[in-house]
C-alpha cells in the first residue's frame, strides 16, 4: 500500500508509452539506454541520499510547518524592501496563472505579444516616473541593477578614470553588490557622505540615492551638475513610488536611474524575486544591458512588440556583450507593471501620498513625545534618535510584531508604506515609549522637489481600474500567448518541463511571501532550515560540498563560481591565473561571465563530432598554462552529448593549475546517474528555472546555485548586508537571493526523491532519443556521442534543406506555431539548426504530435525544393499564419487556406491562433521605441 | 485620508462614465435617477446599518481571524462527507480559474462546449460507476438528490401506495430532507431496519443506504426484487468510491443512484457546496429532473454538446416540471469529473483500497485491544462498541485532533478515507485506549458483491495522468467558453457581476475548505460567527426579522419560504390554505417550487404594460379567498420594471389572509433603495450568485437563504443531523448549506458597506437605462415604469423585427457571439424579446462596444429585410461562425468572409472563436446520448 507517488504526474510517459519509445530507440530498459548512453568514466552508481518521497499532501504539509516556523511582522524596516498589497487579481491572474508563469523568454515574439505588451508597459512605467528615455524589461534586483549601472556608466563616461563614488546613504546592500562587481573590473569605489565630502576630481561615475537609506530627500541637481562637469555619468538609485511625488531622475539630469519595483504589488519574499530596473538618458540606449522591448511590425505591417536591439546581449556578442544578464524577472515585471496599470497615476500618487503622511505623522508624534527625529526632508522613512536605546525600542516593536531598522546603537529607522496603518504607528510610539499623537500634520516633501510633470498618461494606466476590466485585460494578453499550458516547448537547453502546482502553491502563502530580507533571524527559522535542506538536496545530487542559493540568476551563479575560483588562486598566491578557457560551443552567459569575474576569454575549438577538441585544449593550456584559471564547460554539451572525453579534460586543466567550472545548464541530463562534483569539477552553476521546475515564468525569476567542492567553499557568496569576509562577494542583494520562490525546487526534490529523480533523468534522455529516431529520417541529428546516442537534447540540422530550397530555419520555427508548437532552440549552439529538448514531462502523444508536425513540415520543404510552391510564397515563408490572414477575403496565394490555417494534425476547435503575423525585427531596430505607442499608432 | 475603497473595483463605470452615463438617460445624478425610477410606495430612505466598508486587505485579514478560530481536525466522522485531496492542478486550474468560475448556464451551448464536455464526463463518470443508464449534471447534495429520486420514483412507479420505505441504516440527514419533501406531497415516509424488519405491502418506493451510514455492506439484491414486486421502484444512494470495488446498483437492479461525488476532491467546506448525483435506468431518462448533458451537431454535422430535454424543465414546464431545480452544482462538478478523468479507473480503484486497507487495519486493531467491532462486512467504516464509553472516546480523539462519529451512547463510528494515514490510525487507538497492531491484514470486503465490471473505459479517463497532460486539457476546455473573465455576459434575470478575488480566496483556506458539517461546535467557531454575521447583513439589507442561509439554491428557498407560510398556516389552523398565486411573467421555478410545497398554482394576469394586473388580482382573490396561502411576486417584475401596484397588491394579499413571498431574484435593483421585509412582503428568497457576488460557476454553486419576518421565523430550516422543532423542515443535507462559499457575500459585503452596495444598485440601474436610451431607437424597449425608466434590465422586443423580417431572436444571440458577446436572456419573460442585465460591473467601455454590436446587428437585420442578404443565408442566420467555417478553401455564401469573421468593432487579434457552429438541439434529443461518445463517432 502506497499512496500516490508524485514523480508519475512529474514524468508523462506512462508504462505503455515508455514501453513504445523504448521499442522505437532500440532498447530494452531505462538501465540499459542510460548504461550504454552515459560514459562509464563519469557514471555514478548510487543512490542519491534524500529522504524518502513525500506525496503532494505530505510536502505541502512538510512546507506548511516550515511556514509555521517564519514570523509574518509588520515590516517597518525600509531598505528598499517594503510592504505592498498585491492585487487579488494580478496575483491570481498572473503569478498564480500558468498562462504567464510558464511561458517562456519570447524570444518567439509572434507568440509572445502578450507579455510582450506587459513588460513594454512595465518599461513605460519606469521611464515615465524615472523621466528617462529608455527602460529595460527589468533587471534582478536593486543592487545587481545598480552593479550594472555601474558597467554601463564606465561604457558610456568618457573619463578615464577608474573611481566610482557611491553615496553614503545609498542601500547598504547596493554598496556591497557594486563593491563586489567592482574589485574584479578594477574600479575604486568610493564611499562617500556627500552632505560633507567633496567629490574627487576624477571619476567616472557617481551613484546616488534617492530619497536615501536614511530616508532623507536631498536635492542631488548640484551633484549631478559636478559629476557632469567631471565627465562622469550619474546614477540615481530612485524609490519608484516616491518619484510619483517628487522630481525624477530625469529631471534633475541623471544619465541612469536603477532600482526596484517590489513595492509594485510585489510581495518581498525574504528578498525576491523581484523585478529591478534600469532606465537610461537618450543615447544610452545602446549600450543599455539586459531585455529590451520594442516595437516593430508585422509582416502584414501591423504594430509588433519583440526583443530588440538583441545584438546588444550576451548570446550573440558573449565576452563583448554589455553584461552577462540574460534571465531577468519578467513575471515579477509583468506584476509590478500590472499594479501600475491597475492603480494609474492617480492610484499610486494616493498611495505614495498615504505612506508619505503616515510618516509624517510619525516624525511628528514621535517628536512630541520628545524623541528626536532626524530634521531632514522626508518621504516614507524617518530616522529617529534615541542615543543608546535603539537596540531597545527594536526589540520592544519586535516583540509587538512590528519590525524597524536598527541603524546602529542610537538611531532607529522605520518606514511606511502602502501598509502601514494607523495601528502600526501606535505599535511604534508604544515601542518608544511615547503617547499616541493628536491633531493633523502637515507634509515634509521639500516643494522644490515637488514633482511637476505628469506620468503613466498612456491610456494603458487609465482604462483598466475595475477589476473586471483588469481581468479581461490579463485574460486578452495571456491568450496572446504560447506557454506549457498550451503544449510543448521543447527548447534545447532550456528544459522546459513542468512546474507543478504544489510546487507553486507555497510561494503565494503569506508566511514565505512576507518575510523581509532583513527580518530578525528568530523569525525566519523556517526559511532557513528550508534553505539548508535545500543545498543539501542540491550539494547531494551535483556531488559538491557546499552550496549557496544567493546567485538569483544562472548568469549571477557563473559569476559567483568564477569569482570563487578568482579567489582561490588568489588566496594561494596565484592571483595572476586570469586566462579562462571556453569551448567555442558554450553559452555566450559563459564568456561574458568571465570577463566580469576579470578573466581573459580564450576559445577553445570544437572537434567534427561537436566535442570539445582535446588536441586544441593541449594547445591552449600549453600557451596559457601560467595564467590558466579556468575552463568553463557545460556537460552533457551544449551539443546534447555526453562526451567521453570530459574527465580527461577535466585531468589536463587540473594539471596545468586551473580549476574546472561545469555549467550546470544540462543537469537534467546527469541527475542521480552522474554527479560534475565527483567526475573533477570544482564548482558549477545550477539552474533551478531548468532542472528543478521553478517556472520560466515568461523569461524569469530564475536562481542560480552556486555548488563547489570544498577547496572553493570559503568564497562562497556571504550576507549582502552584513559582514563578509574576504574573497566571498555579494553577489544580489539578499543573503537567500529569491528565497521566496525556493519552496519550488524544495516540493520537487522533496516529492521525487531518489528514484523519482533518476527516472526523469532516464525518461528525459528516452524522450529525446526517441526524437531524434523518429525524425533522424527526415532531417539530419547533428551529433551523437556513445552508440550514436543522443543526451536529454538533439540536434536538428536544417543546414543542407536550406541550402537546397531556401526554407530557413526561421520558417520552420515559424510554421510550428501553425502546428500549435513553440519552436525548438534556434541557431544554438550551432547557426541553421534547430535543438529540440522534450523533458520528461512530456508523454507520447505529445512527443508524436511534434514529430508528426516535423515530418510534415519536412514534406512541405520538399514542396518547395520541388518548385510545387514558390520559394516566397509558400506555407513556410508565410508562417505564421493569423486568424485575419487566413480569412482574408482575399486569399493570393498558391495554395489552400486550410493548409496555411490546418495543417495535417491540427485540432480545428482547439486551435491557437498567434495575433501577429511574422515580426520583421531589424525594422524596429532601426526604428526604436521602447514605450508603449499612442493607442493611434496602431491604426496606420 | 482613505485607503483604497472596494466599491471603486466592483462597480465598473468611474466618475467620467457615470457623467457620460447620465447625461445619455437625461439626469444629473444618479439620486435623481434612482428618485424617479423608484416608486415612493417602497423607497426606503435610511442608510443601512452595516460596519463601515473594510478594504480587501482588511476583510481578509478579518476573514484569516475568523478562520483562525475553526480547527482543522483529521475527519474520520463519514456520514457521506470525507477528507479528499483536491489535486493541486484542478483546485488552482478549475475552482481558483475565473474562466470556470465565472461563466454562466451552458444554455449557450456554441460558447459552452468546455464545460458541457466536463459534464458530460461528469455523467459518465456516474454512470460507469453506478452501472445505470442516465445520469445529470449534478444535484444539490446526496440529501436533496434523494428526495428528487423519491418524487422521481413516485412518477415513474405503476404502484398507486403513497408509502415510501427508506433503509433505517440511511444518512440520517438523508432521512431528514426526504421526510421534509415527503410531507407536503402527502407521501408517508417509513423508516424501517431492513436486518429485521419486513417491507409493507404496498409501496411506490425503496431507498437503500450502499454501503449503510453504519459502514455495513449489505446484499440488497434480495430487497430490490421485492420491492419490484410491489411495483416500486428501488433507489441505492451509493458511495461512488465503494462502486469502483462493490457492485454496483445498476447490476443489482436498481432503478435509481442517488448519492454525493463530494469525496472525489471536493473539499467539505462545512457541508457545502459539493455536487449531488442523480441516475437512472434507461426508460427513466425523460422524467430525471435537473439538467442534463447531451450529445448533438452542429450546422457542419460535428459534434457538439448541449443540455439535452430541457422542455421537462422548471423554466419550461413550471408547475407540470419534474422538479423545480435549476442551479445545480456545475463547478464541483466539473471537479469530480476531473478528479476520475485524472486519476482513471485504476487510480480511483487504488484510492478505494487504500481507503479500504485502512479501515480494516483500523478494525484489526481495535478487535486486537479487545474492542467490540460490529461484525459485517464494510468498505471504509466500521462502527465500534464500547458500552457506554462512546462519548468518552469520541472527546479522546477530538483531543487528539481526530474528529469520530458518536453514534450513541455505545457506539463509534470511524470512517477511513483517501487522507488517512497510519498516524491517524495510530491516533483512533490511542483514543480507544488500545495498543497500535502489528503485522498484515486481509480485506472485508464480500466475495460475492465484488465489482467484476469494468468502469471508465472511455479514453477521456485514461489520457490525462500526468499533470502537464490534465493542465492541457483543462486550458483547452476553458479556451472554448465564453465566460465573464473575456467580457460581458449581459443577461437579464441573472446579475452576472463581477466575482472579485478578494471574495474568492478565502474558499481555497484549509480552515473554510476542510470542516465536517458535523464537527463538534468548538471546531467551528469561526465559521459560526461568520454566518451569523452574514444572515445578519443580509436581514439588514432586505429588512426581514431572520435568514437562514441552509437553502443551498434559490430553488430551494423558494421551497423554504413557502413551507415557512404552509407552516405558518396550519400553525394558526388554517392548513386548508394551499393556493398560491402567481404572476404569468413569474420564473418557472416558482410554480414548480409551489407544487412541492403542496399547492395549487393559480395564474394571475398581466396588464399591456407587464404589471401585475390588479383587476385579475384581485377577481382571483375573491374566487379562491378562503384557500389563498401565498402570492409569489418578483420585484421589480421579472419585466424589469418597478411596479408602482406593489404596495397595494401586498395589502389586497394580506387582506384575504395570504402571505407574500417576494422572489429575491432582482434584489439587485434594490439594495440601498428598498426593503422588500418593509414594503409588505413576508418572506423572499435571496440569490447570493446574484446580488452578493458568488459566481455562476456555470451553472452553480448557488446559496438562496430564506429570509423571513419575525412571525415565520419559527419555520425556518432546522438542522437535517439533529432535533427539529415541527415545522422546520430539512431543506438541505447540512445545518448551513453551501457553507463553504459564504465568505464570498460575506467578504463583498464587508467590503462594500452601505454606501458602496447603494451606489452598485444606483449604478446598475443607470445602466440597465443607459442601455435602453441608447438600444430604444433601434429595438423597442418593451416594458418601463415611472417616467418610462426600466429598473436594472430591460427588454428588447424583437418580435417587429422577426415578423417582418424571418431574423429570429436566436439569430440575434448567435451573431452576438460573433461580436464577442455571451447573450442577454433569450424569451424570457416574454417569447421573442432579449432581456439585458449589463450590472454595476461593466464600465462605460464594455456597455458601449455592447450597444455598438447590437445597433450594428439592427443593421445586418435590415439587410435581410431588405433582400440584401437571402433570409437562409445570412450572417444572422449563420451565426456563430467558426473559424473552421470562415477559413474554408470554399466559401459559397453572399456576403465577405470579413463579414461572418470580423463584424464591426471586433478586435481582430483577441477574436474569440466558438468551436461549434449552430447546434441543432431536436436532433440530441431525438436521438439521445448522455455521455461520452466513442472517438471515432466524433470522426462521422
Amino acid at each position: 500500500m502506497t499512496a500516490e507517488q508524485f514523480a508519475t504526474r512529474h514524468i508523462g510517459p506512462g508504462p505503455d508509452d515508455e514501453r513504445q519509445m523504448l521499442e522505437t530507440v532500440g532498447y530494452s530498459s531505462i538501465d540499459e539506454l542510460m548504461d550504454a548512453a552515459i560514459p562509464e568514466v563519469i557514471r555514478w552508481h548510487g543512490t542519491l541520499d534524500l529522504p524518502d518521497p513525500a506525496t503532494e499532501a505530505e510536502a505541502l504539509a512538510e512546507l506548511r510547518a516550515l511556514a509555521a516556523r517564519n514570523t509574518v511582522a509588520v515590516s517597518m524596516i525600509g531598505l528598499g524592501y517594503h510592504g505592498t498589497h498585491t492585487p487579488g487579481v494580478i496575483r491570481r491572474n498572473v503569478l498564480e496563472d500558468p498562462a504567464w508563469y510558464t511561458a517562456y523568454t519570447p524570444y518567439q515574439p509572434e507568440i509572445s505579444q502578450g507579455r510582450l505588451e506587459a513588460l513594454l508597459n512595465f518599461q513605460t512605467m519606469v521611464t515615465d516616473l524615472t523621466g528617462l528615455a529608455t527602460a529595460n524589461a527589468s533587471m534582478l534586483d536593486e543592487g545587481t541593477a545598480a552593479a550594472e549601472a555601474m558597467t554601463l556608466a564606465r561604457r558610456g563616461s568618457k573619463s578615464k578614470s577608474n573611481v566610482y563614488v557611491v553615496d553614503a546613504d545609498a542601500l547598504p546592500q547596493t554598496i556591497a553588490v557594486i563593491t563586489s562587481r567592482a574589485e574584479p573590473l578594477g574600479i575604486e569605489v568610493r564611499v562617500l557622505d556627500l552632505d560633507t565630502e567633496q567629490l574627487p576630481g576624477e571619476l567616472f561615475g557617481l551613484h546616488l540615492q534617492y530619497p536615501g537609506a536614511s530616508g532623507a530627500v536631498r536635492d542631488h541637481a548640484g551633484l549631478v551638475e559636478a559629476a557632469h562637469a567631471a565627465g562622469a555619468l550619474v546614477t540615481v538609485a530612485a524609490d519608484l513610488l516616491a518619484l510619483t511625488l517628487l522630481r525624477p531622475p530625469g529631471e534633475i539630469g541623471a544619465d541612469i536611474a536603477a532600482g526596484t519595483t517590489q513595492r509594485f504589488g510585489v510581495p518581498m519574499g525574504f528578498g525576491g524575486p523581484h523585478a529591478g530596473y534600469l532606465a537610461v538618458r537618450s543615447g544610452l540606449e545602446r549600450v543599455l544591458p539586459g531585455r529590451l522591448v520594442g516595437v516593430s511590425k508585422d509582416a502584414d505591417g501591423n504594430r509588433a512588440y519583440r526583443l530588440a536591439l538583441q545584438t546588444r546581449e550576451q548570446h550573440i556578442r558573449r565576452e563583448k556583450a554589455t553584461s552577462n544578464i540574460c534571465t531577468a524577472q519578467v513575471l515579477l515585471a509583468v506584476m509590478a507593471g500590472m499594479y501600475a496599470v491597475y492603480h494609474g497615476p492617480d492610484g499610486l500618487r494616493k498611495i505614495a501620498e498615504r505612506a508619505h503622511e503616515m510618516a509624517v505623522r510619525l516624525a511628528s508624534g514621535l517628536r512630541g513625545g520628545g524623541v528626536e527625529v532626524v530634521d531632514v526632508p522626508f518621504f516614507d522613512t524617518v530616522t529617529a534618535v534615541v542615543p543608546g536605546r535603539a537596540a531597545e525600542v527594536v526589540a520592544a516593536a519586535a516583540e509587538r510584531g512590528v519590525n524597524l531598522r536598527l541603524v546602529d546603537a542610537d538611531r532607529v529607522g522605520v518606514s511606511c508604506d502602502e501598509t502601514t496603518t494607523h495601528e502600526h504607528l501606535a505599535t511604534v510610539y508604544a515601542a518608544f515609549g511615547v503617547p499616541a499623537p493628536q491633531g493633523e500634520v502637515e507634509a515634509a516633501l521639500p516643494v522644490a522637489l515637488a514633482r511637476t510633470s505628469q506620468f503613466l498618461t498612456h491610456p494603458v494606466f487609465n482604462s483598466h481600474h475595475s477589476e473586471t476590466a483588469m481581468l479581461r485585460y490579463l485574460r486578452r494578453l495571456a491568450d496572446f500567448d504560447y506557454a506549457l499550458d498550451r503544449g510543448m516547448i521543447p527548447l534545447g537547453s532550456c528544459t522546459m518541463k513542468l512546474n507543478a502546482t504544489t510546487e507553486m502553491e507555497p510561494v503565494s502563502w503569506a508566511e514565505f511571501a512576507h518575510i523581509h530580507p532583513f527580518a530578525p533571524a528568530e523569525q525566519t527559522a523556517g526559511y532557513r532550515d528550508m534553505i539548508s535542506q535545500l543545498e543539501g538536496w542540491l550539494a547531494e545530487v551535483t556531488g559538491y560540498d557546499a552550496v549557496s542559493v544567493q546567485p538569483n540568476a544562472g548568469s549571477q551563479g557563473e559569476l559567483a563560481g568564477l569569482l570563487a575560483i578568482r579567489a582561490y588562486h588568489r588566496g594561494r598566491g596565484e592571483g595572476h591565473r586570469d586566462v579562462c578557457l571556453i569551448p567555442s560551443s558554450a553559452h555566450g552567459t559563459n564568456a561574458a561571465s568571465a570577463v566580469m569575474a576579470g578573466m581573459r576569454v580564450v576559445v577553445v575549438a570544437c572537434d567534427d563530432d561537436g566535442n570539445v577538441d582535446l588536441v586544441d585544449l593541449d594547445a591552449k593550456i600549453d600557451k596559457h598554462r601560467d595564467a590558466l584559471a579556468a575552463i568553463m564547460v557545460t556537460y552533457p554539451s551544449t551539443h546534447g552529448v555526453y562526451e567521453t572525453g570530459i574527465a580527461q579534460l577535466c585531468a589536463k586543466v587540473h594539471d596545468a593549475g586551473g580549476q574546472v567550472y561545469v555549467d550546470g545548464a544540462n543537469l537534467n541530463a546527469l541527475v542521480g546517474f552522474a554527479k560534475p562534483g565527483k567526475f573533477g569539477a570544482d564548482v558549477s552553476h545550477l539552474n533551478l528555472h531548468k532542472t528543478f521546475c521553478i517556472p520560466h515564468g515568461g523569461g524569469g525569476p530564475g536562481v542560480g546555485p552556486v555548488a563547489v567542492r570544498s577547496h572553493l567553499a570559503p568564497y562562497l557568496p556571504g550576507d549582502p548586508a552584513g559582514e563578509r569576509a574576504d574573497g566571498t562577494p555579494a553577489i544580489s542583494a539578499a543573503r537567500y537571493g529569491s528565497a521566496g520562490i525556493l519552496p519550488i525546487p524544495w516540493a520537487y526534490l522533496r516529492m521525487m526523491g531518489a528514484a523519482g529523480l533518476s527516472r526523469a533523468t532516464g525518461v528525459a534522455v528516452l524522450a529525446a532519443n526517441y526524437v531524434a529516431a523518429r525524425l533522424r529520417n527526415h532531417y539530419p541529428v547533428l551529433y551523437s556521442g556513445n552508440k550514436g546516442l543522443v543526451a536529454h537534447e538533439c540536434i536538428l540540422d536544417l543546414r543542407p534543406l536550406t541550402k537546397a530550397t531556401g526554407v530557413s530555419v526561421d520558417d520552420v520555427a515559424k510554421r510550428l506555431i501553425d502546428y500549435g508548437f513553440h519552436a525548438p532552440t534556434m541557431s544554438f549552439p550551432v547557426a541553421g539548426t534547430l535543438m529540440v529538448e522534450p523533458t520528461e514531462s512530456e508523454d507520447l502523444g505529445e512527443l508524436d504530435r511534434f514529430c508528426d508536425a516535423m515530418i510534415a513540415i519536412r514534406a512541405e520543404i520538399d514542396k518547395v525544393g520541388a518548385g510545387e510552391w514558390p520559394a516566397g510564397d509558400n506555407p513556410l515563408s508565410n508562417a505564421p499564419h493569423t486568424a485575419a490572414m487566413v480569412t482574408g477575403d482575399e486569399w493570393p496565394h498558391p495554395y489552400p487556406r486550410s493548409v496555411g490555417a490546418y495543417p495535417a494534425g491540427v485540432d480545428r476547435a482547439a486551435k491557437y491562433w498567434p495575433p501577429v503575423r511574422r515580426i520583421d525585427g531589424a525594422y524596429g531596430d532601426r526604428n526604436l521605441v521602447c514605450s508603449c505607442p499612442s493607442p493611434e499608432a496602431f491604426e496606420d
